[in-house]
């Protein structure tokens, strides 16, 4: 799925992350089902399973292997999963004798799913990154405005007068939660996946464990149990997703509310302007990250769902996990560069003290 | 927002429809705007407000014009919109003279949901043509198939003996159901929106009605009350995606059912295999489509808050929509394609009956 | 499942519409299910199927019955659902040599399902009358207050100036889709469904489709095809419940909006007060009405899921509409009790013009 | 809200876990609010706001005070909470001079935020409780049926011959995963919230956040920054109920295909049966399970949207909580008591090995 038209250049990039979304492009992840399969393959070889040299060959080979995508069309078509055509294309890359060196013992659950988790924790990096900018960025504002006056409201009323940094020390806090909740969420995903055809670590015969250990250990992972049938992880990473980009909603509505003429405690340098109405002064960019923050959290409930992974591989539930995490991805890292974009563009918060 | 892992080469075509994709392209859907737009002035000359030479100059300099797609990028990180942009390179095409006779007096909400009707219509009449398709397969696969043995199921569990044409009767009925469903909501949806910047027709002064009616029927549409504010009938055409959708995975689901070893109700000519177990035939497009079912409900759970529209136009709750059904439509149009195709390759239903 | 909380008396009737939740309790939907037992009997004996004397004495037997509802908790428990309970009740009721006169050919999915079209007849009927109401306050609203300002807001921010009865007509517009969109549904869903142990209509032995055109005739309902696995008129009813929520919380939230302190364009007589702060006026309940209305929208992407209802009759899918529909229809009622109760507290509405 | 419909007698106990949902009762939460006053009250005494003589009088005289539960229904229509109603009542048993010492400084949501926690943390326990039991019984059956054969199978296709240990052991770790997120997620949320009118813990003057601590230990709390609009602990807790739901549903979703006839891989003692067709073994239990999981998936991708909580406190955002997470923790509770039930019925497992 995609949606071609939030993706257009119409829209510019008001809707994207082009950081994100080149994560999962083919070119990239691609790049990460290889890194999985010679992973594997350097355990085959600790282990014994296959020869050192037949392993190194292949390291060699597919060094700078980048795999043909044009030939994933006809073979996702009948496999439902670009793994058996890349493994194709790896082994017609390396000598007859080492195409053993490759994915035996493997299953396709293991590359997917393991390249998603490499995938993923990158992404963390880069959100991590952003929110440590934002709170970089309010802490600027609160030094320059944080005195000037707000009024509080609680159930859309005025409560009581504070200070412009009362209000922002609660966004810190709430981008500080949830940096705090992607650090925490990275130790608790990034493990390996290697289980074999039905998640037994059954080959190499005896040496199954010993190989998912090695292989998670040469991609920087832990090691752990089979998670085929278990994808709460999957699920955790989306909430974080959901939440991030609700605490990030948060705030764009707040000032949303603070932008209405009536209230006006807040002033921006470059808003969008409507030809008929050139005095208005519309918030879009907090606009859309609201909308952002709702539709987050609607693919979360769906993904939810993958929990009801039936048997020992579901295509229907996996399946539900690709339509939805990637595009959860890019929704939060496009409302961090959105809400950025619109605290950058703040000439006044609050109101000023009269002198 | 997009989702560049399904989008991506490697899963060829399995989670994506080029065709319906393409008619929310950034140069598909822009055409539709200019349509609208010229809709418009066509109007403002029908009513008086511009003069007639000047609205078919305006047509004639643009009855090719194509917008420059890159100039969006600025302009709609300001805007919010495309519109504005739109107008701007529209009226620098025309004499200076004539650019009064475009987009006075509409706003951006007007082009592009009138824009956005012109293109769910055409995506009915897509999905149409693919219901009737799949009705003549499953016409065809009872005719062969149709006295075979099958054991009907409730509640997982074997009730009573019949035959294969009572199953593929009931899919057909769903699908029926499905294409008569888009039939009466295209007379529903088929409506210009042309109520200028709130929504009160009050541009041109006195004249604003009049025209909102000549601009309807010259693109082909029916003249009605602005719904800047009520956004019902998209929410109804988001229901009807997800609605087909589920009725295209009752299929999938079935098929799935019927394929597992044991029960041995369907056969397939060419299906996933798997490089570890070859004897294996995944009914890869049936999994996928009860997935896309799941998802696309999981969307309109999100596009029905568009309803909570706030004042006289809410850039919230508006752009839930865009980041909603451009995709559900998507993703009915691929579960048509993948039902189509599963279907396509049905060498045998039920249990042959024993001679 | 139940909200014991928001049920709770802590909130009074808050979150509730007794009204609409009376017709979902054990005693009014076990009568309804009975009435439609009774309809078959009557079709049973007019397809000659029973004699016209034993269904007679059916008749009169359990034309005063009220079921034993303690004896279901070990009957469900057990079966899953009530149908088979209900009938060995009844059937004890009536003379041995009448008992085949009660639900022979029928299924319990007949039962359930015709006696959930006519509840919802009658929530439909409710629904309307309610919002006959609206329209009504609306208007008297509109002939008080409607020649006030107002500032017309667009994306958050003043567009124009205008006037009360402007806004107000989009308000009406808004409740009069809905009561029209729930006319239009009420004659797609008012029929049978009689379509015995797997929907073929099988018995009486070539009287079951005359028997099933009685039956409905019988309950003043359609006659037309098993919609056993098709129940995309089930989610139909759930997209205009979560859509009337959806209209009814556009209101509220415009009202949230012009009730802020800078804003002051309504005011009502009876708000909620806060002990702290005795000067705030808390729209309560329109807040309330917008958080149903995300509720019932995230509902309905539960809901729309159970079109994938696997076979001749699927549990899993069947329970998702009992978990959903019910109470989708009573947020419906209890957002337009919360919006008649608010719109009969205004006491100004828009901003005086100075004389 | 309610459901009326699945919370009858009608469908017994199918649809609920009465020992949590007894937690929510209007009786059982309003003493959880009247603790955390009186834990407030001490605090105050504690800090020296009020006499240490006031408060032990509060104390005492409200040691066994229980609500007029019935005065909430006009105080909770007008307040939109129960909170100012009862701080009239408790103020109302205590004499004139003590009642200063009684909500002082403190605001409803801290009240009701707390007294959430408070039930949280007590149905944590009771699932904890519920899933080790559940790990004893994946012991038992695997103790007694382990070695049994069992067809692997992955994406619906018979993968490999495997035993029911394996699948067993699968089972086990998804619920002991389950245990630990809860065990994990209540030292994430067993805080106090304690702020105060706008959460600056700004009262009493210059002890705000002495108080805030003391009355936090007073409940054996932990005491933290203020959460009044960081919503996020609250969307986490959800997470954990839609998760562990959905976890009890992959086992019931393997057990419904597994007791398919023509698969035939488990078999209980003690099912649904059919009126109609005696022959029939429904596994009832097991497919309200997966329809659990998906509803409380769906209540997920709303309640995530409690995030977007507006400016010092949302009424509406913070209602979406009360509509969504009660009826999540029944649902997980119920799950749990229907997944117990069903395992416990299980008289085979697995295809016995021909000897």
């Amino acid at each position: 799925m995609s949606n071609a038209f939030t993706y257009s250049p119409l829209w510019s990039g008001l809707f994207r992350d082009d950081e994100v979304a080149e994560r999962f492009t083919g070119e990239v992840f691609a790049a990460k089902m290889i890194a999985v399969e010679l992973a594997w393959t350097s355990a085959l070889a600790k282990v014994g399973a296959v020869s050192k040299d037949s392993a190194a060959r292949c390291e060699t080979e597919l060094s700078s292997f980048s795999p043909d995508l044009l030939a994933f069309a006809q073979a996702s078509e009948r496999d439902g999963l670009p793994v058996v055509e890349l493994v194709r294309q790896m082994k017609a890359e390396v000598a007859a004798e080492d195409a053993a060196a490759i994915h035996s013992g493997a299953t396709s659950q293991d590359i997917v799913d393991t390249a998603m988790v490499l995938t993923l924790l990158e992404i963390f990096e880069l959100l991590g990154r952003r929110l440590t900018n934002l709170l970089n960025q309010l802490d600027n504002l609160s030094a320059v405005h944080g005195k000037s006056s707000l009024t509080a409201r609680t159930r859309m009323q005025a409560a009581l007068p504070t200070t412009v940094s009362t209000r922002v020390s609660v966004w810190k806090s709430l981008v500080s939660t949830q940096r705090g909740s992607l650090d925490a969420l990275r130790s608790k995903i990034a493990f390996g996946q290697f289980g074999g055809a039905i998640g037994l670590r059954g080959e190499p015969a005896g040496k199954g464990e010993a190989a998912a250990k090695y292989a998670s250990e040469a991609l920087g992972l832990s090691h752990g149990p089979v998670w085929h049938a278990d994808r709460s992880r999957i699920v955790d990473v989306g909430n974080a997703f959901a939440t991030l980009t609700g605490a990030l909603a948060k705030i764009a509505q707040d000032l949303c509310l603070m932008s209405q003429q009536g209230i006006d405690e807040v002033q921006f340098s470059d808003q969008g302007v409507s030809s008929a109405m050139p005095h208005k002064q519309n918030p879009v960019r907090a606009e859309l990250v609201i909308a952002q923050a709702r539709f987050a959290s609607g693919l979360q409930g769906t993904l939810s769902q993958a929990m009801i992974h039936e048997q020992e591989r579901s295509g229907a539930a996996w399946a539900i996990e690709w339509l939805t995490l990637p595009t959860m991805a890019e929704t939060a890292g496009s409302a961090s560069l959105s809400l950025y974009s619109l605290l950058g563009n703040v000439t006044r918060l609050g109101t000023e003290v009269p002198k």
